[in-house]
């Protein structure tokens, strides 16, 4: 299996300015490819610490990739680094002066020595064209082994990575590893893995147990000569986990707002939201998705009193005697909500998501969730005993959307209450 | 400037299955105590590799901080491989294993002897309590140097860091790294940056530009013997700032979401919102800051025409003859949601979030925006003339935001058009 370095270039990474993403997407991919990352190395704007460094990584790697200091401006030495280390001479690429003069013209201004600087490029390497950006990456041979240099800002680097530099980097994959996620919902991480122990000493697949904002999933990762034969690995474990895992399993690899849309879409179904603790989270979860509209209507997110009363028709007398934290307001702003959108289904959460208790005798973590599809309305309580803001706003958005899938997915098997 | 190497240890790391916080939140915290951060280095469970670049780092730099790889199970051998290359034996803290075996008597259950290792620490360290997990970190003297070890996840971390290890570090610090960032909304970063530009070559504080999701701000960063020497650096620098940005400056650290709800809390004012591409992302931001129910009331996330009408009352001609993304529309959202309410004031988007035109002739990046607080209306056309639709929401957002600061700030200079 060819060795891979990283090395991610920026003194902003060193004060703690910025989260380094791009290790991330590259370990990702790179272990897609089959390429084992050995090292992930940060370091500043200095250029005599980089050389030391970038040689050390080369010595004894295959692979060694770059990001960052790719700019215009002074403190960005990654490329003239690399290639007097290399001891290649930086050349001027025609087609990227081009990009830098047709950019400039569009503004109407000429370019400057330092824009200029970003079309030279290492005599001879593989110019990573950047469609996101101004900096172009590139990809050098280097004997038997290889350096590529990427752009630090995730937006450029991905697409370059994607589109450029992986198809470049295939010839040093050794075989393919493929990753899938059984994901679960409510079921927690330790009952998860208690139930899925039998398979979690194999070794090819690998299974391993995550929690993540309220979810707790398995990854079924395996290692093949082609996508086929690693497939092939995987499909009989996750069957089996599904067998095992049952209905807590809510899909494979897709995540939770995705399969309740998913569902609604097949079923021609809409969705409307009635949110009070989570603030409009589970519709801003759901619009992330492209093509929610087909599905998501709206969402009344009622935080007051007055709002859950006038937006959803919540009883005065409801919320005197039980409080806005309660079944019954969690249930009346579900009814309320499915009734004045006309959507199909409606779910509803109001809670206190902390810190404090928010001027009531209850504690943060306590939650109320109802869904009603009309025919039929459930509710939830979640106690999460945590005084933690965003785990109980993400928790309470997770759960609401596991009891719309509830409804989508078991038309039978649920307790009928209608009101 | 006594030096530090952080050293990160995790296959899962390496493998691109965890987003590596843990090295941002001690660089951060680390550059505050004025201790310069050379290196961050991810490495795998490997015990010969992390043995290798553990001597390295030890061997050029003063303090050492590792993290992960402290758990009961068979691959975390961080602990192990540590204590081995320093000479230090491995022995059972009485503590630790009073808190172990407290722990394991509450379930009813004798701890396994792999629960018993977790006991075990260097011989001579400080042993560092975890009060959210079950692994202890350690802080270990070697000679004029130091080596920490912490848990790896950051809700273990850092409150061992926040708590255990600073006090125990700050003998190393050198004076007092103090940064304050000048905010700005709209202007953008180039602009930014040319208007700052006699500034930003400075070398005690220094001056450096930054863009972030729609927003463009300066950081200010100082070093000083004590804190208030450092503050005194910054202080005439941030207020020079502030004159030649005017403006468009909202705040100095604050968020723009913390500055709004602060604003309306100043003037005893309340919000509403009417969202359409934003989709809920304006009210989970405002949510997601504890208090935000005293000046948030509730937001109309209208994401089909039909919501629209219901909702908010816009009318059904409007939107067949100028369209659901039109400045009348945001308008007549705007006043629909401050009418129905009964908010002070009232900011309305409506938009193409892209990536596809969903259905439209209109491009990606057309947003109109309406902010009314019932005397004046002020209303705002982005055109950002990108497809991302993560990036559209978050921009969108922002400037709904500043138009409700422009209407609780400038009393007077705003455009009055009332309806």
């Amino acid at each position: 299996m060819k060795l891979c370095e990283i090395i991610n270039v920026g003194t902003e990474l060193l004060l703690g300015e910025i989260l380094n993403r791009d290790a991330q997407i590259l370990c990702d991919r790179l272990a897609g490819l089959g390429i084992s990352v050995r090292r992930a190395l940060t370091v500043g704007d200095n250029p005599g610490r980089l050389r030391e460094d970038f040689l050390l990584a080369l010595g004894r790697s295959d692979i060694v990739i770059l990001t960052g200091g790719l700019g215009p401006t002074a403190d960005d030495l990654t490329k003239e680094t690399v290639a007097e280390a290399l001891g290649l001479p930086l050349v001027e690429d025609a087609a990227q002066m081009a990009k830098i003069e047709a950019f400039f013209r569009r503004r109407g201004i000429p370019p400057g020595e330092s824009n200029r600087k970003q079309a030279l490029v290492p005599a001879g390497c593989t110019v990573l064209y950047n469609e996101n950006g101004t900096a172009p990456g590139c990809f050098i041979r280097h004997g038997e082994k290889a350096v590529a240099l990427l752009p630090g800002p995730p937006r450029e680097l991905s697409p370059m990575l994607e589109n450029s530099l992986l198809p470049l980097l295939a010839p040093f994959g050794s075989g393919v590893i493929v990753s899938h996620y059984v994901r679960t919902v409510r079921l927690g991480e330790s009952r998860m893995a208690e139930m899925a122990a039998p398979l979690l000493d194999m070794e090819n697949p690998t299974v391993a147990p995550y929690a993540k904002e309220g979810e707790a999933y398995l990854r079924v990762s395996a290692h093949g000569e082609t996508r086929e034969a690693a497939e092939a690995l995987c499909a009989p474990v996750i069957k089996k986990l599904r067998e095992i895992l049952g209905d807590w399993v809510y899909a494979v690899d897709k995540d939770l707002a995705q399969t309740v849309l998913d569902l609604l879409a097949e079923q021609g179904k809409t969705l409307a939201l009635a949110e009070s603790c989570t603030g409009g989270g589970i519709a801003a979860r759901l619009t992330d998705i492209p093509g929610a509209s087909k599905a998501f209507t709206c969402a009344f997110v009622t935080y007051s009193n007055e709002a859950k009363i006038s937006m959803l028709g919540v009883s005065r007398d409801t919320l005197a005697k039980r409080g806005a934290v309660s079944a019954e307001t969690a249930r009346e702003m579900a009814l309320g909500a499915r009734e004045r959108s006309g959507a199909d289904i409606a779910v509803s959460v109001t809670g206190i998501a902390g810190p404090g208790a928010e001027g009531t005798d209850k504690p943060a973590g306590l939650i109320y969730l109802a869904a009603t599809d009309g025919a039929r309305i459930i509710g939830e309580k979640m106690e999460t005993g945590r005084a933690d803001r965003g785990y109980n706003r993400v928790a309470a958005a997770k759960t609401a959307l596991a009891l719309v899938r509830d409804l989508l997915s078991q038309p039978r098997k649920l307790t009928v209450n209608p009101k």
